[in-house]
């Protein structure tokens, strides 16, 4: 894969900080930094993490080229050429930690830890997030769609409709994490293995004398893929006859037509119509394909009302998360060095949802052995070991302190595995298959209130009692220097 | 610009349609294809459109190469190996034209034309409507925020929530076309040449011993640029007054403070006490930066509000353009090949507003010669002469037949524009900055009750007395065939 050059995809006020402490001599003090997410988009309980391989691909190519370097030295921040040469050797050396894609996860909780120098933890800020937080976006919205269908086949068709070209090929593959089955888009099919699917355009049956010989014409060229769009004049009146009439003289070559398509129209009342032309001529296998701006709002409500559908395309509400467009990831400094010793650092805000937890900390999901499904997300500092032994832990709510409870015999599943170590890529990215077979097995450790679309239950994610004093202490702390 | 081989990021349905007329010896007829969009996002009475530069380096690189086809033998459509052939020699030789990049543009006019053998026409919808949806959605964003601020610096901040990295890069470049006047994003000033901007994070902050020492540390390195985050612990009580003693201090070596940005809270209430704070000191030359979900109804609220912001960092609501996130943009042919004559076609709809135009067709701006402001668009076939001869014109509402006047004191300015003849690039692609004063330009053609941004007057766009009878000819043509 030909990747352009993404160094310089980044905000200016990464390269401006560098500089800073290149300018100080500070450009090699080690640094924390956790990426997390505040909210839940779509009021789900959950959301699905996506876009690591993504940001492993551009650690791996992240380097300051010639014309890069040439770009750098006319801004009007008049860099030290001394500060160009230093970003001409630049590598990334640090540490890596994240969550695998596919992962269930939940807000205020590190997804990703960046342990770097200053210098290169700043750099790749605004990358990790913007590969984060749109694939984790889309992740979560397409986990959603296949809440309400569970049974069917689920096709991605957003392309045109994607903000622009990543949009369209890393949605697509955030969908299939999320058990889409396919896409439309042949970039992605190429890129990742997705299964591709299409059926064809009006533009088709416009080209034709009259769409029963468009439906004969496409049917011979294609006879493995038969799906005929019935909707260009009138689905009920001309589509559907005409694609019958196709299906029956399909019928006598041994053929079959796999589907038809309706992009138009009341969907419930003309799939329950087509449904019954279809059964009356004995073409009980094809099946039906429905699309024109669904989503697991508008799927649950046709569901609701009968509409006999097998196979939905989807696509503008889910590749730009409609009701929702954005995943407001972070990356906050959680540690930093001092005199050769990492020191916790916060940062306070007017606001204390948005007060910053401290410390090198990880991610523990406490499965319950009995019933093997997760009793809550427990962080805890790298240090402790309580967990790792699986000695019991108490559990309390992090804003209601008293709401707790103990818990003894589960088993700790650390959700934050080494991706680079000195900068050097140790985790073996797994193919993506097995991606959605690790999402599959994650869904079924939650119990459904979790899960379901509408006002899932809250899903507990506790800080140890140490990183919660660790917290308080700093806060304590800013607020006697203040007074 | 090391460009990905986009030839693939085309819908599946594309190829089949390619391969059917392949397959039926029909994939060079020729075809006309119309790209527009059927309503304007946001309730705004105008787009801008964008997009153009992106199509046409598209259209320069689109080849097959053998990795895509031997991914393309793979697929279950098992295509005939002749077919890939043709693929293999594929160029795009047909023509396109388009309006340029930051025309205001209106629903339902021809926005690009494309003009080739349906083998091409169909290979290229897909990549078109994505480039042109996303970037013309951006634009007119943009254009929205500008209208509210027609006099402050406004800065794009939104890459680290974009729709992953071209929606950063590419969104970025079609805000600048609406009047931005700077970018975070670093790439897109490399590869545009839009001036980038950037202040710092709260992580510097928070790297440093105080606030204070932070702010001077900052100043040192960087004293051309000088913005400083005032609220990384409390705007008002510790961010002014820091940032104060270190512009007092900067002064005595004759060096100034350019900005402070506030970046969370009542932005109102604190610009307004911030910069009581910076006049008292003697520091009315320090501008008020301002970000945090920003976009064109916060901003009009807060300077209702009496805010004072100079510099708007405008990040999420722009780049996703969130409460609307999707141009709808179509692509529908319009013309086809028959017997070596170009036959107009149509497309019918239950839904009226979907039936299609047909013909080839070419869009006319009617700028009245005394008032230098437009009085409408115009669609006529490409062959009618009267408007380009200047002639008196009768102006009708396609819908409303009976609304109409005659003009003939007018100029009138052919939109669309030859890009590709032949295949060969013909139009020379303006740089950025005469991009951004052609969008100027074009304001100034529009009475202001067109361009404000709540409850806009619809503009006219109307049809020629040939497009419309060949448009009801059609349309009873296919009724007649029904009965």
């Amino acid at each position: 894969m030909n990747e352009r050059n993404m160094v310089l995809h980044t905000d200016k006020y990464e390269i401006n900080m560098m500089y800073a402490h290149w300018f100080h001599g500070t450009q090699n003090r080690k640094t924390v930094f956790d990426c997390y997410f505040r909210k839940i988009p779509f009021g789900n309980g959950f959301a699905v993490f996506a876009g690591l391989e993504r940001i492993v691909h551009y650690l791996n190519q992240l380097q300051f080229d010639e014309e890069t370097l040439d770009y750098l030295a006319q801004q009007e921040e008049n860099y030290d050429p001394r500060f160009l040469q230093e970003l001409r050797e630049f590598r990334f050396t640090g540490d890596i930690y994240a969550v695998p894609e596919g992962t269930i996860v939940f807000p205020n909780e590190p997804l990703i830890r960046v342990e770097a120098r200053v210098f290169e933890a700043q750099l790749i800020e605004t990358a990790l997030l913007n590969f984060m937080n749109y694939q984790t976006l889309i992740a979560t919205k397409a986990a959603r769609i296949r809440q309400v269908a569970p049974n069917d086949i689920l096709l991605e068709f957003g392309s045109r409709r994607a903000q622009e070209a990543d949009a369209a090929i890393w949605g697509a593959r955030a969908a299939y994490i999320s058990g889409f089955d396919a896409t439309s888009n042949m970039k992605a099919g190429q890129m990742f293995g997705i299964p591709t699917k299409g059926t064809h355009a009006h533009s088709w049956v416009q080209d034709h004398e009259n769409e029963e010989e468009a439906f004969e014409k496409f049917a011979e060229a294609l006879p493995n893929q038969i799906s005929l769009l019935v909707d260009t004049y009138n689905s009920l009146k001309s589509g559907v006859p005409n694609a019958i009439k196709v299906a029956k003289k399909l019928e006598n070559k041994g053929v079959r037509l796999q589907s038809i398509r309706l992009d138009s129209g009341d969907l419930a009342y003309l799939s329950i119509e087509a449904r019954k032309m279809l059964d009356q001529a004995n073409l009980e296998y094809v099946k039906i394909v429905a699309s024109n701006d669904l989503d697991e709002n508008t799927i649950l409500n046709l569901k609701a009302q009968g509409a006999k559908i097998d196979i939905w395309g989807v696509g503008t509400q889910l590749i730009t998360a409609a009701d929702n467009p954005a995943l407001g990831g972070v990356y906050k400094l959680v540690a930093k060095e001092k005199n050769g010793e990492l020191l916790p650092t916060i940062k306070i805000s007017g606001n204390p949802e948005k007060i910053t937890t401290p410390g090198l900390k990880t991610v523990y999901r406490i499965v319950n052995k009995q019933t093997n499904k997760v009793e809550a997300d427990y962080i805890a500092l790298v240090e402790e070991t309580d967990v790792k032994n699986g000695e019991q832990i108490r559990l309390f709510d992090p804003i209601h302190t008293y709401i707790q409870k103990h818990v003894s015999n589960y088993q700790p599943i650390e959700l934050l595995q080494p991706i680079f170590l000195k900068g050097r890529q140790v985790y073996r990215l797994p193919d993506l298959d097995s991606v959605r077979d690790y999402h599959k097995a994650q869904l079924k450790l939650f119990w459904p209130e979790y899960l379901r679309i509408l006002n899932p239950e809250v899903f507990p994610v506790d800080l140890s009692q140490d990183v919660w004093n660790m917290k308080m202490n700093l806060i304590n702390e800013y607020k006697a220097k203040q007074a």
